[in-house]
């Protein structure tokens, strides 16, 4: 530890050193521009020793791996195991799902994601939407068969899948009766249940909605309890500060609700008797990456350190394993612009970049045409070698928590922290984040920040190239051409699945569609553990979603704001 | 100031985390990778408090604006006037450029610079070579007529111009003609001899280098002497980083080379009488910014408090105007691939950051096309609005010096300066940078440090995406179409350029010429201002060349190498 031994006539030299610079600064700048971040925090133009409350500790930062873990939840970080690549990827029929897929992971993903089609996130079947509209954000996977088919290939036992699949949790039942028809035992089968956070939905992303609030609450709980118990290496829990942040949210309030989010489930799981050094482990994060540089990195540091302290001192847990802040981070689409789309492969190179400062776990990098379309290929594959080439060329993974004691964004992080604690507590004083989003407080909340981020946009405030600035005329030149699956193949897969559906014992799909009942109707009962019997017994996704609408109630989040 | 006492206690617990650090590292790291930075310096895993010296210092950087400027050389930096977006454009003929020019204004650039076709560099006119080469790198301006077009619309009372011009400076003479037709002051014109500098034309970018060494030698200092009298704010002196550094130099290296050069050209015009308070305010430099991000933060950091030391220390300079390190940065063109292209958006945005974290006064995004050749037009644009991105989207110009403090940061940067000062240990023993090209000590440094790169490539320890690693079979598709001047258009400048000249007296053209051989031949006379009186005469590009060519001697580098 090299500390000289400050003189007066040390700090007498400082002091006077920083009156002229802020002489200097005033004389020059003229009139300063009032700067605050997304969050509200203002920011200064200069950071010294004087901002940081820690400068000049021995140990201001603990180290990587070791609770509060500001500087990172590993000891190794990025230097020893780099961010899973996790490419968002999901279009047209299962084969063609599978085919992006291999190519993909070919070129350095390292993780499978499956983002199903729309109809399948709303509780439908292909049979019953426009077949124009099947296949074109997502892949069409009604069934265990189609899983087995988009997963063709992919080792289970290995490979990390993440599925985007609200509850009732059909995709993973339909995985894990893929894993048992290929002999792979439910115990190595690895991944999350992304999004599972049934709140985020409800608040701010209805069509994704598919249970009453009560029944969403009640099945996440019943899903917990069933992969802690049967497939002990799943993540059932993926809490998802995306959406709020996408619908309008700071960046300090999006860490807020997750958060209190966190806390609302374990806490739920807590009074269902569970243990949290058992469940809080398997609890993932799911952020938004803004191009707010230095306010996402902050956001993520500061969130790191709040939950380990929540889940060490609220929730009771004991295991320092159960107090790691795991995220994964997609950078934001709602920053990319229409205009000018190729401009979005800078935005996405500086947002990835401010994630892997953050110390994320997983990255998906969008791409460029996201803001038209479900990737296309050519453009998903730049998204992909962003990611190669920021951790590969530009040597970001060298060294842990790389701005870590830079003055900046050490009073950044603690300012956020301040901020995000003072939102969590008006959670806390309406009784938690259930109560708070039926009350819509949530809701409102996110709504005022939604139009003063607007009408900064409206007033030049903050600019947006090719925009409110920076406009060319000729930009739609350079807009992509929009992939569609091809509608022969789409057919055919319509036509399989009616006949699968029609060869199916009807004694044997009321059944099953029975125990769904039995189960919703049996609060001792679990009732993930019927949905996976009844995707074994050859239920299909709107079966078993329209199901459990009668018995648990259907979403309506629309009807509370 | 925020400083706890630190107990005995406190330091104990430090140690212990460290410790434990320690272990959980290598027991999670494995093999770890032997990490070394371009400049050959360890890179480790983890920076804390231990590895800044300076750390817990009441005063640790010093202020912006104040020497040795490690935070900046201006009170407000960024958060001030941001950078200048100079653009370094040029094709065609001098209306192509000129329509070019107002179109990249017209969305940001706030600064010209003008490329001439390698023509005019090599020291030719448009009619000594091959129609079909001209124009395809820059424009073909070959007189002060073609400057007068090239530039109109541009107010030369207000707007820097910045040119891209090798001894003896023909282009800036145009310049200064165009100025007087119009009836601007001298005194007005702002802007910089871009890449002035001789001696890295000389050791790594043969092609432009058109006069013999000691002959480009004594033109510097002939037009440092003019411009410091007659165009007091223009800036005559351009030290180079960016050639050395493309041709392999480490970025240490590169650093080193330059600010030996600037000393060199420093200590000769000191030698010929000139006063450093004088000429060292309208020294800058230009550099290179590689994909080495961290890396090339630290360069700049460490070079501006380099520079200061010198200027005060060893050159002498009394006033803070002269100790500032004021450079211009561009984003490495060698780091981008031919194979994928639109990859190259995401590497010049990492550039970019580095650039900008690193302090830069000036900034030219290179297009992702320019692998193939001079950037078109919508590559342009996108280059262009990388940086409004990086400014007004993400924020990066809110904070000075937003990075300082970092642990990583302040000790990479103090490794660096320790490098730089070594290797131009290594050159003060050689004599000084002048000697020390001559006797091919800097070009043989040089050839070491990129074979040890390509070697790098070559094994795959270094991996280029889509070059030795996650390469594509497609790729040829993405490879934009090349842009070519208009032969019509060449054909017609062809046609009236030929007429001009023969339309010109002979007796005046001679007179011109003689004006030049008798100022090369009288050590006392100013060759540039011979070359000014030259252009406004009539004299082309190659008339210029050609004569002072044949007083001061043909520039050979290769045979020295």
């Amino acid at each position: 530890m090299n500390k000289p031994v400050e003189s007066p006539l040390a700090s007498a030299t400082a002091a006077d050193a920083r009156a002229r610079w802020e002489r200097d600064y005033r004389e020059a700048i003229g009139t300063d521009r009032a700067t605050e971040n997304v969050s509200g925090i203002p920011v200064r133009p200069l950071y010294g020793p004087d901002d940081w409350a820690a400068y000049g500790q021995a140990d201001p930062l603990g180290f990587p791996g070791q609770p509060d873990y500001t500087r990172g939840i590993y000891a190794t970080m990025h230097r020893g195991r780099t961010w899973t690549q996790r490419q968002l990827i999901g279009m047209g029929t299962p084969p063609d799902y599978n085919e992006r897929l291999l190519g993909i992971m070919a070129r350095g993903a390292t993780a499978v994601s499956l983002i199903p089609c729309n109809s399948v996130y709303r509780g439908y079947d292909m049979s019953s939407v426009e077949p124009e509209l099947l296949g074109t954000c997502g892949v069409v996977v009604n069934n265990a068969d189609h899983m087995d088919r988009c997963l063709e290939g992919v080792d289970l036992n290995r490979i990390s899948c993440a599925l985007n699949d609200p509850s009732p949790f059909t995709l993973l039942a339909f995985m894990l009766v893929t894993a048992e028809r290929r002999g792979v035992p439910w115990r190595n089968v690895t991944g999350t249940s992304n999004q599972s956070d049934y709140i985020s939905h409800y608040v701010a992303n209805h069509m994704f909605y598919r249970l009453s609030l009560p029944g969403a609450r009640r099945v996440l709980m019943d899903h917990i309890a069933f992969c802690n118990e049967k497939v002990p290496r799943w993540n059932p829990m993926s809490v998802v500060g995306q959406h709020t942040q996408q619908a309008g949210a700071t960046p300090a309030e999006a860490m807020a609700f997750t958060l209190a989010t966190a806390v609302q489930n374990a806490e739920d799981c807590i009074a269902r008797g569970m243990d949290p050094d058992q469940f809080l482990p398997r609890f993932t994060f799911f952020f938004d990456i803004s191009l707010s540089f230095f306010e996402e990195v902050a956001k993520f540091r500061a969130g790191r350190r709040i939950w380990a302290r929540l889940a060490r001192e609220r929730l009771g847990a004991k295991k320092e394993t159960a107090w790691r802040f795991k995220f994964h981070g997609q950078t934001s689409g709602v920053d990319l612009t229409r205009q000018q789309p190729l401009n979005n492969i800078a935005r996405v190179t500086a947002q990835a970049m401010a994630g892997i400062f953050g110390g994320l776990q997983s990255l998906h990098t969008d791409s460029y045409d996201e803001v038209f379309q479900v990737p296309g290929e050519a453009a998903a594959r730049i998204a992909v070698a962003t990611q190669n080439i920021l951790r590969e060329e530009a040597h970001l993974t060298d060294v842990i928590d790389p701005l870590g004691g830079s003055f900046y964004v050490e009073s950044l992080t603690d300012a956020m922290e301040e901020k995000i604690l003072a939102i969590m507590k008006t959670i806390d004083e309406a009784g938690g984040m259930y109560k708070a989003v039926e009350s819509g407080l949530v809701q409102r909340t996110i709504g005022a920040s939604a139009l003063r981020f607007q009408q900064r946009v409206d007033s030049g405030e903050q600019t947006i190239v090719g925009v409110n600035a920076y406009r060319a005329e000729d930009e739609a030149a350079a807009r992509p051409a929009v992939e569609r699956p091809d509608p022969a193949k789409m057919q055919a897969h319509l036509d399989a699945f009616a006949a699968w559906k029609a060869g199916r014992s009807p004694a044997a799909v009321n059944a099953a569609l029975d125990g769904l009942r039995r189960a919703a109707e049996d609060p001792k009962a679990n009732v993930f553990a019927a949905v996976v019997d009844g995707a074994r017994a050859g239920l299909s996704n709107e079966e078993i979603c329209a199901r459990l609408r009668l018995d648990l109630g259907f979403g309506q989040p629309l009807a509370f704001v």
